[in-house]
C-alpha cells in the first residue's frame, strides 16, 4: 500500500466532512432539542456539545463521514445538497443510538477521549437516550411526509436492523475461540458497511432517485464500509500508536477477531499452527493476565499473523472492497465533480494512517 | 364504582383479546424470526413461547390489548380487522421493546411471573433486543410500501418518544419528594396511554381512514389509557392481592408516585399534612429499611391519602377518561358492532379489579 493519502485527496476529504458536520450539526441540536429533559443534556454531552458539567465545548462529535456521504448522495441524484439534510442527521442520529448502546453493552468507559455517557450519566440514561435517538431519526425522516421520504425511513430502517445483528454477531464471537473469515466478514458488513451504504443512497432517495440507482451507491457505500473495516482492522495491529492515538497492538490487547486473525488462522502452515496454539492458551487467561502480557508477547502474535498471510490478504480484501466500491458507482451517471468526490473517498479510506 | 364488571362486558372483552392474540401472534413470531441468533431465542422467552432452557413453553405474554385494539381500529374504517395486522404486530413490538428496556433500567427481575431477560439473558442481550424489536415495528410496517404505511408509521414513531419521555420522566420522578398531578398525568400519559391511543388509530390508518378519523380514535384510546392507569394506580394501593397477584400496598413498597398519592399531597387539610410529613421521613430510609416495615405503617399511609381526598379523586379522574373516551367515540362514524366493543372495553377497564 501507498505511503499515505495524496494531498490533493486530502484536501477534497477534509472539505467534505467539514460541509457535512457544518451543514448536519444545525438539524442534529433541533432533533435533540426535542429531548425531555435531561435527555436533551444527556445527548448533547455524548454529541460533544457540552462538558460533563453542563457548560458548552467544543468536543470531537466524530468524523461525521455518514452525514458528509448522505449529502454528496443527493448529489448525484442531481438534487441540491441540503435535500439530504433530514436523512443525514437520520443516519448519523441511528450511528450514535448504536454508540451509545454498544459502548454500555461493551464497557468501553471512553469514546473520543471522553468519559461515556453510561459512565457520566449511568447505564438507564445510555439506554434511554440511544432509544430516543433512534426514535427521533424516523421521526425527522417521516414527517417529511413524501413517498421519498417513506422509501428512505425503510433503507433505514433495514439498515438499522443490520446494525443491531452485527452487535449481537460480534458480541457472540467474543465468547468463541476462532472466527471464519466469512463470519467476520459478515459481522462487519453488518456493523459498519450497512449504515454506510445508507448512508450513500439516503440522499439520492429524498433527491428522487430511482431504486436502481439508489442501489448502486448502496453497493459503493457498501464496499467503501468493508474497505474502511478492513484498514482499520490492519491499523488495529500494525497501526502506528502516534497516528491512531491508541495503544500498539490495540485489536490484540483486546483478543478481537478482527480480518487479519481470521484469515491467518484459515491460512495452511506453520505459523498458522503455531498461531492458533498461542490463542488456545491465550483464551484460558484472564483479561487482567492477558494485559499483564510484555509487549514482546503481543509483537510474536503480530508477526505469527503476518507470517500466515493474515495482514496481506486484509491488504488485498481493502483493495478488492476499493475496487467494488468504484465499480458500483460506474452504475450511476452523475456530475463529474460529484464522482471525483466519492472516488476520493474511496482512496483516501484505504490509504489512510489512522 | 361498581363491584366489578358485568358479565355481558367481561365476554366481549375476552373474546375481543382472544382475537387479538390468535391473529398477531403468528405475525410476530415470524417477525421475531427474522433476528439473528441468538436474539431470536432471547426474543422468543421473554414473549413466553420458550422457556428459560428454551423448550417450548405456552407462557403468558401479556394481555395483547394493543394488537386487540388495533384489529377493532381497522373495522371502525370499515376495513376487514386482518388489515391491522402489521400495524397490531408492529405496536406490540414497540410495547415489548419498551418492556425490555424499562425492566432493565428499573432493576425488575420478574415479568409475568417469570425472570426478566436482563436476569436471564444478562443486560447486554436485553439492550440488543428491544433495540431490535424497536426496529422490526418499523421494518414490518415499511414494507408494506404504501402510504397508508408510512402514516402508521409516522404515528407510532411518534408515540415511541412519547414513551420513551414517559419512561425517562419516570426514572427522574423517582428521585423527588413530591411529583404534582399534572407532573404525573403527563408521565402516564406519555408512558401509558400514548401507545393504546396509536394502536387504536393504526388499523384505521392502515384501512385507508382519513386523518380525522385516525385523530378521533387515538383520541379515544388516549383516554382509554389514562382510565386504565388510573384503576391501576387504584389497584396498586387498594387492589385484592388474591386479584391482582401483587403484595398487598404494591405501589407504597415501591414508593411510587401515582396519581392517588399525588393528588392526596395537592389537598388542603390534616390529612396531606400528615402524610406530607410521613413521606419526607420515608424519603431519608433505604428501600430495605422501608420493605422491613409492619403492614401497618403501609395501612396507615393509604388511610392517609384516602382521606386526603387522594382515592376519591382518582376514581373521579378514571370516570373523567372513560367519559372522554366515549365522547371521542362519538366522533367517528361506525359500524355498531365495533362501537359495542370500543365501549365494553372502556366499561371493563374503569370497573376491572385486576
Amino acid at each position: 500500500m501507498p505511503e499515505g493519502p495524496s494531498a490533493a485527496d486530502t484536501a477534497k476529504v477534509t472539505a467534505l466532512l467539514e460541509r457535512g458536520r457544518a451543514l448536519s450539526t444545525p438539524v442534529l441540536r433541533a432533533a435533540v432539542g426535542r429531548l425531555a429533559s435531561p435527555m436533551d443534556t444527556v445527548a448533547a454531552y455524548h454529541f460533544g456539545w457540552i462538558d460533563a458539567h453542563g457548560d458548552p465545548a467544543d468536543g470531537d462529535g466524530g468524523k461525521a463521514v455518514r452525514p458528509a456521504l448522505a449529502l454528496l448522495s443527493a448529489e448525484a441524484a442531481g438534487a441540491a445538497a441540503e435535500t439530504a439534510l433530514p436523512g443525514a442527521a437520520a443516519v448519523e442520529l441511528v450511528h450514535n443510538f448504536s454508540l451509545l448502546h454498544d459502548d454500555l453493552m461493551d464497557g468501553d468507559e471512553q469514546r473520543r477521549h471522553r468519559d461515556t455517557v453510561w459512565k457520566v450519566h449511568g447505564p438507564a440514561q445510555a439506554i434511554l437516550v440511544g432509544d430516543a435517538l433512534f426514535a427521533l431519526a424516523g421521526e425527522i425522516l417521516l414527517e417529511l411526509g413524501t413517498p421519498e421520504a417513506g422509501r428512505a425511513t425503510r433503507r433505514l430502517t433495514a439498515a438499522s436492523r443490520k446494525l443491531i445483528d452485527g452487535q449481537a454477531q460480534d458480541i457472540s464471537y467474543e465468547h468463541r475461540e476462532r472466527v471464519t473469515v466469512e463470519e467476520c466478514l459478515e459481522m462487519e458488513g453488518n456493523k459498519t458497511a450497512a449504515l454506510l451504504a445508507c448512508a450513500t443512497s439516503i440522499g439520492a432517495v429524498l433527491g428522487g432517485a430511482d431504486e436502481d440507482t439508489a442501489d448502486a451507491l448502496e453497493d459503493y457505500g457498501f464496499h467503501l464500509g468493508l474497505a474502511f473495516q478492513a484498514v482499520d482492522d490492519l491499523l488495529g495491529i500494525w497501526g502506528d500508536p502516534a497516528a491512531t492515538g491508541k495503544k500498539a497492538w490495540s485489536d490484540l490487547r483486546q483478543r478481537k477477531k478482527s480480518l487479519p486473525v481470521s484469515a491467518a488462522l484459515a491460512a495452511p502452515g506453520d505459523a498458522a499452527r503455531r498461531l492458533a496454539e498461542l490463542m488456545t492458551a491465550d483464551a484460558k487467561k484472564s483479561q487482567a493476565e492477558f494485559e499483564d502480557f510484555d509487549e514482546a508477547e503481543f509483537a510474536a502474535r503480530a508477526a505469527l499473523i503476518e507470517e500466515a498471510g493474515g495482514r496481506a490478504w486484509t491488504e488485498q480484501e481493502a483493495r478488492r472492497q476499493h475496487a467494488g466500491a468504484l465499480r458500483a458507482l460506474d452504475r450511476v451517471a452523475m456530475p463529474g465533480h460529484v464522482r471525483e468526490q466519492f472516488t476520493a473517498l474511496a482512496d483516501f479510506v484505504v490509504v489512510r494512517q489512522r
